[in-house]
Order: structure tokens, then sequence, then C-alpha cells
């Protein structure tokens, strides 16, 4: 057992906390992470008010939290409603100032999370009071400022609550996959780490078998940062973010060619949802962390909890990092 | 003491060797480095003829490196000569296909480390007859293609190498800092380290008390990878590479306005030479690593091995990493 202040506070097995990621941490992920040991995530992304209901329904009698998209939540407030009628075990917000929803979602004495990608951020999120702050590197897969890495945001951002909100737990996010890079985000000074397409990669997440197949025989160096998805979905992400994915035709083609892209939008957008339809991962996109290369199996989220934990505290010699 | 391959091949106290930084990097730094129990390293950068004779001299009785830019090296291959004829305790190429040096440096019985940063060139440099891959992520200070972490493309170097050439070590180059980065480095599978800022900021090195000045005050927010200076410079670097340094107001002015600076290179140039005559980082350039929010003061760089050494022993709970 690997104990930690996350396992306290939050009454876990293991130290890990799944990513909610888009289409895959639906309310079968979530809970089955919860199972494990560990504290699952549903994914709400865009805010799909259908979907986000039926995942709800589905993940009534287990504990698990949502995570939201916070410039599109601002979009649909009404949105965090319908979830903390559920008492999640955590929200989780990323991608935009924390503040405006910060507040209620602490007098509902539900935990906050918030996903940080600068030490800037880590300051607004810190000022908003959040519970556990998410401490995002470039490595991670899906959509990041890519300003700062895993292994140098996560000290910086452990120093900066030690000094500024000593309770605030801190969590490692990118790059964390098996008990090696579990280990190193401890060694780094996190509570816990953020884990997303190890998980991605289990028998319990909604992903085509096609994506899967793509995602094993990658390796760390076939992901890319990229607009040209956001570009052709016309999602209005801010800048400086981009997205990272698996490399494929489509962005062979359009990546670096961005003006070229805009130009012939009608055209790449029917390629794309073609694509999509069918499950054509040439077109199609595949979200996908650096640490891909070290993801060679689908396997139950059981397991993959129960080996990143004992890999990890055999990397540790012991169950708890010592603080100089 | 913590004991890796390192620190049995090199013969060394702690698993350290210094980064071959331009300018810093010279015969005092590289000899204090050794003198403290790693291993240092001479920084030939671009192959400044006259500079390296004087400080291999100055290095004469020390037991010290040579790191070398592999493409400059081409346009001046005696300079390898010339390092050989003092029996280096290693030569260190980056950037570049080692291939052309690899067989005539090892018939020499010197050890050849390469530094990489992606899984292909690892497999190039593995193909060479590397000893040593210094696998390098994004987070280091100065030139890199920027490709990848250190915290994912470490446990992807250390697989490879085991699987293709076991006997080849790994370092980890890029955001170790501490002995938290130090210890997640030999978590994540490495044998040692490459230390680069840390040790630019020693009291050894050969840096302006006014680039120090700067590095103290930034954050880790504070780098960023450019091609500006490569521009006002006309060095040939080739893409992908770009170099991490510090924000500047010559950055600001030029960063992604390129275009603009090449119309303008004459004065551009003229800016950068006047404030690298007078030491005036508002023009000159700082080369530092994202970790540089992790060092807030100059220290001897005795003080600076045993402080990361001992700290990641007690990250680690011992001496060895257990692999699982």
């Amino acid at each position: 057992m690997l104990r930690t202040r996350l396992t306290s506070a939050f009454h876990l097995r293991h130290p890990i906390v799944s990513a909610p990621m888009i289409q895959a941490s639906d309310a079968r992920l979530a809970a089955a992470v919860t199972a494990a040991g560990g504290l699952g995530l549903i994914g709400a992304a865009y805010g799909d008010r259908r979907w986000l209901a039926r995942e709800l329904k589905r993940a009534a009698n287990t504990r698990v939290g949502c995570g939201f998209i916070t410039w599109s939540l601002a979009r649909d407030p009404g949105l965090l409603e319908m979830v903390l009628q559920h008492q999640p075990a955590a929200i989780f917000l990323s991608f935009g100032d924390p503040v405006r929803f910060a507040d209620h979602v602490r007098a509902c004495g539900i935990p906050l999370m918030c996903q940080i990608s600068t030490l800037a951020q880590a300051h607004q999120a810190i000022d908003a009071g959040a519970d556990v702050l998410v401490a995002q590197g470039n490595e991670a897969g899906g959509h990041s400022t890519g300003a700062r890495s895993t292994f140098t945001l996560v000290p910086d951002v452990v120093d900066l609550a030690t000094t500024r909100a000593p309770q605030t737990l801190v969590l490692a996010a990118g790059g964390v996959v098996d008990g090696r890079t579990l280990a190193a985000a401890l060694a780094l000074g996190a509570d816990g780490a953020l884990v997303g397409t190890r998980l991605w990669a289990s028998t319990e997440a909604a992903v085509a078998p096609a994506a899967h197949a793509r995602a094993l025989a990658a390796t760390g160096d076939d992901t890319l940062r990229t607009s040209v998805y956001d570009i052709v979905r016309d999602y209005p992400w801010p800048a400086p973010y981009t997205a990272r994915v698996l490399r494929n035709d489509f962005l062979d083609q359009w990546q670096d060619h961005e003006y070229e892209l805009r130009a012939n939008i009608t055209q790449a957008r029917h390629t794309y949802q073609r694509a999509t339809a069918h499950d054509d991962f040439d077109g199609a996109p595949i979200i996908a962390g650096e640490a891909v290369g070290q993801v060679n199996e689908v396997l139950p989220v059981a397991t993959i909890l129960e080996r990143m934990a004992s890999d990890a505290h055999t990397v540790l010699n012991g169950d708890r990092i010592r603080r100089g």
C-alpha cells in the first residue's frame, strides 16, 4: 500500500485519480476506478447534457466525481447543478478561471480539484480555494497550454502549495502510466497522480477497439500537439491551448498547414466527420499522452491500479516517500 | 551514497554528470564537479579552437570529459583529435548522427556518451555503439528537438536499452536540479543524471553575475523555446532544434515575429552584439532550463552535489532503486 495525503483525504487504497477523459471516462470506467481503490471521474467534457444525465444515472450508486472544461461549463452552468445533486466525490475543473464556480462547489461540501499547467494558473486555483491542484505537464494527452512539463511543474507547484496553502494536495498529471512514473511523481512531491492514457487503454473504458489497437502499436515519439482537430470541429479553444494526440494521415496532411486547412475547411470537415462515424483513425483523432509507448496491452482497471501501486512501492523501497 | 551502474562504471561518489554548457562549462567548473564526486565535462560547443586549447591545458591534471555539438564538430573534426590527446574521461556528442565519430572515440578506449531527444535518435546512438545514452527532455536549457519530456523519454529509453543494448547506461537530462528530481530520475530507471542549470548557478561556473541574478529571480514559467537567437547569430541549427532560454525584452520583441526579425536583422544584430558585450541580459540570452525556478542561490559545486545526493537518498529510503 502507498499511503499519501490523497489516500487519507479521499479514503483510497491507491493514490490514483482517473482523468475525466472525453467519451472514455463514462460511468463504467469511473466506477471501476473507484471500485479498484482509486477515485474515478466522469468526463463531462464539452457538456453534452443528455450524455451526462445518462452517465450520472448509471453512476447513481457509486462514489465518483465529475470533470468539466471550465470555459465550456460557463456556457451551460446548469450542468454543474445537475452533477452537484448527485453528491459527487469531487468536482474537477480544467482550462479556465475556476473562481466563478469554486465557492458554490465548496459551499456544497464537495472537494474542488483544479487542473493547472503553469505556476500562474496554480496561483489562480489557490485563490479560488481549490482543495487539490492537478499539475498537468505537456506530456498529457488532450488539451493543455503545453507550457510546462510534469518533471518541473510538480515540484514548483508543491513548493507553492507548501508556502501559500499547505492543506492543498497536489497531483501529477501527464506521463504517469506505470509503477516507475507513479514512484517518480511521488518523489517529485505529489500526493498522487491523475492517470489518463493508461486507464483509457483498459477493458472498462468506452473506446473503439481500432483506437486501442493503434495506441498499443504506437511509441512515445508518435504523439504531437495540434490545433488541427479544434479547427476542423470549430471548437473555440483559446490560445495557447493545443491537444496532444496520436499522429495519423489527417495530421500529416494538415499539421503546420493550418492556413490551407481553413481555406479547405468544408472538405476537411467532411473527411473528419466520415472518419469519426466509421471509427477510421486515419482521419478521426486518438487522444493519447506521450507515455503511450508504455501502454502495450488493454488490461482491467483493477490490474492496472494494483500493478502501478505495487511496482511504485518496490521502486520506493517502502510505503511512504520521506521528505528531507 | 547513491550507488548506480554509473557510479560503478566511472568511479563516482554521486550519479551526476555536468552538462557541457557553452562558456559556463570551462575547465574550472568541470574539475570542480569531478572533485566533488561527479563527472565534469568541458563544453566545446561551437568549436572555438583557442578557447578549447586553453581549457584543455587548464584541465591537464584533472579527470574530465568533453562535449561537442556534433554538426559543429563535423566542420572541424581536428578538435576531436585535440581532445582525445588529453585522454578525456568521456566524449559527449549532441545534436547529430554520432556514427561518423563513434568508432574512433571507442577505438581510443574513451567512453562515448550520446545525447538524444527522441526514441529514433536513441536507436541511432545504440547503432553507433554509445556507452551512455543521455535522454534529454524538452525541459532542458539550451538546444533540443523539444519533442519529448524527461518524464516519458527516460523510461522509454531505459526499456529500449534493456532490449537492444543492456550494457548501455542511461542518464536523465532536463529538469534535474535537486534531490527530488534526482530521485525521480532514478525512479524512472536512469542510472544517473546530467545536470545543467543547477551547476550553471554555482560559484565555479564561468557566468556573469548579472545573469546569475536574473536566473535566481526567475520562476519555472519564465523560460521558453526559441529560434530568435539562432537567427540573430546566424547559427545554422537545423529544424526542429530550438533553444530553451529565459524570457527577456529581446524575446518579447521578436518571439513569434521571426519574419520581421529577418527583415530587420542588421539592427537586431547590432542590439544583440551590444547587449552581449555589456552583459545586458535584456538583450543577451540566458540559457536556462525549466527547473530554473528551483535555483534560488549560487552555491559551491560540492554543496550542490552533496545536497542533491543526500536528499535523493532520503526520498528513496535507501541507496538503491529496486527494480520490480
